[in-house]
């Protein structure tokens, strides 16, 4: 059964991103901070391209792991895509933060309200440019994705959106031991009778705690 | 040593009690869900008198049993004591939510901007009212807690100010799987540079993932 799953960092003020983001600071300011333990992990390489999880791996690199594990589909919100608001820019054209070869290695769906051809990069990343909303973006990645999950990587409003979308099945969120102050909060907006959590699974790592809840759904 | 220690229940958005809070509820509307663990362990009241904690007792229970060990003092918000803002009522008078023998069962100190005699209450509880400001209530509970700890037991305003205050030792966070949507956040105005958290143990009970973190001052 393909599931929507959710993944996030998260302070332990409940920001995902600090204040301020931009191209310098894609994350915000001092989001990396919340970050250190995947950074750390020394695996992400490995794991973005692993077809399976090494046996014995456990802690924080279990998680990194388990992270890009059955992917079939991504969701992203345009801001963390990048680029700027407003039209694309052209010259030269924004083609995200990650280089000729991102770590998606499957279609990734980006919300916008700026039509854009799909963007066909190294290792298997396409970036198809939706501007009919997150329902409209849900299903293609539905059919992308086949009988793989989903993921809906960010930012905290898009994450906002799927959540009241009530469509999303497991949720994990890496709290680290940091305060960032302010920034974005992917839990504002977000009807807490429409959710209930479960909790799922807990691992403790060095830098960061890991909580997976099961997401049940009570308007179906 | 003597520690100061936070220990506090929170929702997944980061809300420490729900909101319109009032007599009807004390933590606020639904503040309720985040305390499942603790209400449901069925410990309290053997915890809140136990001299030490009996063997075998692990998970959401041992948690319970040890917020109350080793506690010299306690400090708390008006809020939290309750009976209304403004001048205490004297017909008939507040003497807290907790009746006749409340849980505490050593010195308590309430922030008030409203003077008023100590009221002595069964079990060793002495309630005194300080108008003097957190840093002279802190002053007066480690005094009366000598050896032992200082719990900084709420609110949220509570908790943050003495976080900002850089004097904190020990915060536990038992993260319930609930939304609440709104109410208080402990860490709301509380600056981020000035303090360091890291993840000193972690257990996982069925209705919390309770997470203890040790807090580095930089500020001293």
């Amino acid at each position: 059964m393909s599931k929507v799953r959710i993944d996030n960092a998260i302070s332990i003020d409940g920001f995902t991103a600090g204040p301020d983001q931009s191209m310098d600071h894609p994350l915000g300011v001092r989001g990396h901070d919340i970050m250190q333990w995947q950074i750390q992990s020394g695996v992400m390489q490995a794991a973005s391209t692993a077809t399976e999880i090494p046996p014995g791996t456990e802690g924080s690199e279990l998680v990194v792991y388990e992270h890009f594990q059955n992917i079939g589909a991504y969701i992203m919100g345009r801001n963390m895509f990048g680029g700027g608001p407003g039209d694309w820019p052209t010259d030269p054209a924004w083609d995200g933060w990650w280089g000729t070869n991102p770590p998606y290695h499957t279609p990734v769906f980006v919300l916008t309200n700026h039509p854009r051809e799909a963007l066909t990069l190294e290792g298997g990343n396409v970036f198809h440019f939706v501007t009919e909303g997150p329902e409209a973006a849900l299903e293609l990645a539905r059919q992308a994705a086949g009988d793989r999950d989903i993921r809906i990587a960010g930012g905290a409003s898009t994450v906002s959106q799927y959540l009241q979308l009530g469509v999303v099945d497991e949720l994990q969120l890496h709290i680290a031991p940091v305060l960032l102050g302010s920034g974005e909060r992917p839990f504002d907006g977000v009807d807490p009778t429409s959710l209930g959590f479960t909790i799922d699974r807990v691992i403790r790592g060095s830098q960061a705690t890991h909580i997976r809840y099961a997401v049940t759904r009570s308007g179906g």
